[in-house]
C-alpha cells in the first residue's frame, strides 16, 4: 500500500483517530483501538496493525515490516491525536483481538480473575498487569468496566499476552467456570474468613469489584469461598488493585 | 479571630496559598501543607489549622471549632487556588507535624516502611494508605521522594494516621533500626529468595525504591534480607505500591 501524507487535523483519516482515542462507541463499532509511543508499538507482535501513524523523524522500516499502510503526519498534526503530553511521533491503529471462550484451557491449576463494575483505567491497567505477572490464565471482564481499550488501560498493559474477554455477563461467566471445577472466590469485607487461612489446592477464579462498593451482592451469592484481608487501624478497604493483588499472590503461592 | 472576605485572585493570602498548592519550596518553608475537601477537612483531628478557606455555602460550625481564622472566598477565588477539577468550596492550610525520631517507639514485632526515592504522588499515596492498613508503625521518606504535602499524596491519605518522617537519608536511618534489632529486608529482582520462603518473627523494616530503578545498589548492601515476588510470564516488574503491599501483607501475616 502506498504510504500518505497528512498535514490537516481536518482530514477525516485523522478526525477518526481521534474519535477512537476519545471514544468507546467509535472503538466498539470499528472494531479498532490506537496503541502509542515507540516502545509500545515495537511490542505489538501478534496484534493485527491495520495503520501506521508516524512524524517525519520516524524510521518506518524499525515499525511497518509488511504491506500496512503507513501515514506521516506533521507534528501539529500527531499532537492533535495523541493521547500523551509529550508525544513520541508514532502511533498505530489496532484490530481488536477476538477471543473465543471455546478454546479457553482449563488447567488443574488455572487461576482466573473476573473484574466486575471496576471504573478506573489506572485501577484496571495494574489489575491486568498484575494478574499477567501471577500467571493468570484468563481474564473476564463485566461490561459493566471501564473499557479495556481506553488508551491508559492499553498503556498499562503494554506486553501483556493473555485472553481477556470483554462484555461478559459475570453470573452467565460464574456458572460456566463452576462447571468447569473451578472455585469462585469474591473478596467481601463482610466475611470472617481471612485470606491466609484459605487453601487453594485446585482451579480457582478471584471476583473483584467496583473501587467503592466492592463485588455486588449477586454476585457474592454465586462464590464458593468469601474472603478478606486481614487489616489493622480500622482501614475501611485497600485500593481494588491492591487488594486484588495480594489475593493472586496468596492464591499462586497456595496453588504453583 | 475575625473572619475575613476575600474576593480577588490577587490578594496576597490568595496567592500564597496557590504557591503552598504547586510548590513544595513555599511548603518547606512556610511549615505549611493544604487540605482540601469536605470529608478530608473533617477529618483533621489532632492536625494545627492555621486557616480555614471556604465559599460562601460551606457551614463554618460544621468544621472551625476554634479561634481559628475564617477566611470567605468567591468561587472564582476558590476554583483559583483548588486543586481538584469539581472543588467542594473549603481547604484548610494546615501546619506539618513534626515527629521525633527519639519517641518512637520500637515493639517486639514492630513492622516500619522505608521509602526511597519513589517519585509519583499516586504510588507514594497507596503505600502510604496500604502500609497503615497493615498496621505499619512509621514509615521513612528518603529526601529524594515526591512530597508528602504534594495535593495528590494529601488525597490519598486522608485519614491516614501514623508517624511519617520525611528527608530522611536512608542509610542512618537503617543503622538505627538495627540498632534496635530491627531486621532489614528489601526488595531486589536479582536476588533467589522468594518471599513466600522468608521468615518474619521479629521486628522488621521493609525497604522500597524508585519505580524504574528499584533501591539502591548502596541500601541494598545494607540488608539483612533480599527478598523477592515469585512471578511467571517474564514480567519485570510489579507497580511499586502492587509490590510493597503484597511484602506488607506476608510480613504481617508472618509476624502478628
Amino acid at each position: 500500500m502506498e504510504d500518505k501524507t497528512i498535514l490537516s487535523t481536518k482530514n477525516p483519516i485523522i478526525k477518526n483517530i481521534r474519535l477512537l482515542q476519545e471514544k468507546k462507541s467509535a472503538r466498539d463499532q470499528q472494531g479498532l483501538f490506537i496503541v502509542e509511543g515507540i516502545r509500545a508499538v515495537s511490542d505489538l507482535k501478534h496484534k493485527k496493525v491495520q495503520t501506521f501513524i508516524a512524524t517525519r523523524n520516524i524510521n518506518k522500516d524499525a515499525f511497518c515490516k509488511e504491506e500496512t499502510q503507513w501515514i506521516e503526519v506533521s507534528e501539529n498534526v500527531f499532537s492533535f491525536i495523541s493521547d500523551t503530553k509529550t508525544p513520541q511521533g508514532i502511533m498505530a491503529v489496532v484490530y481488536k483481538e477476538q477471543y473465543s471462550l471455546d478454546k479457553l484451557k482449563y488447567k488443574k491449576n488455572s487461576i482466573f480473575l473476573v473484574v466486575e463494575n471496576v471504573q478506573d483505567a489506572g485501577n484496571l491497567g495494574t489489575l491486568i498487569r498484575t494478574a499477567y505477572g501471577f500467571g493468570v490464565e484468563a481474564i473476564f471482564l463485566s461490561s459493566s468496566c471501564v473499557d479495556l481499550y481506553n488508551p491508559k488501560v492499553v498503556r498499562a498493559t503494554m506486553g501483556v499476552e493473555l485472553p481477556i474477554f470483554t462484555n461478559i455477563n459475570i453470573s452467565d461467566c460464574i456458572h460456566q467456570l463452576k462447571q468447569k471445577d473451578i472455585t469462585i472466590c469474591v473478596t467481601d469485607l463482610q466475611t470472617d474468613t481471612y485470606l491466609q487461612n484459605c487453601e487453594f489446592n485446585k482451579g480457582v477464579a478471584l471476583v473483584v469489584g467496583n473501587e467503592a462498593n466492592g463485588v455486588t451482592e449477586q454476585t457474592k451469592e454465586l462464590a464458593d469461598k468469601k474472603i478478606k484481608i486481614q487489616m489493622q487501624n480500622n482501614l475501611e478497604s485497600l485500593n481494588v488493585s491492591i487488594a486484588s493483588a495480594i489475593c493472586l499472590y496468596q492464591i499462586c503461592i497456595g496453588n504453583c
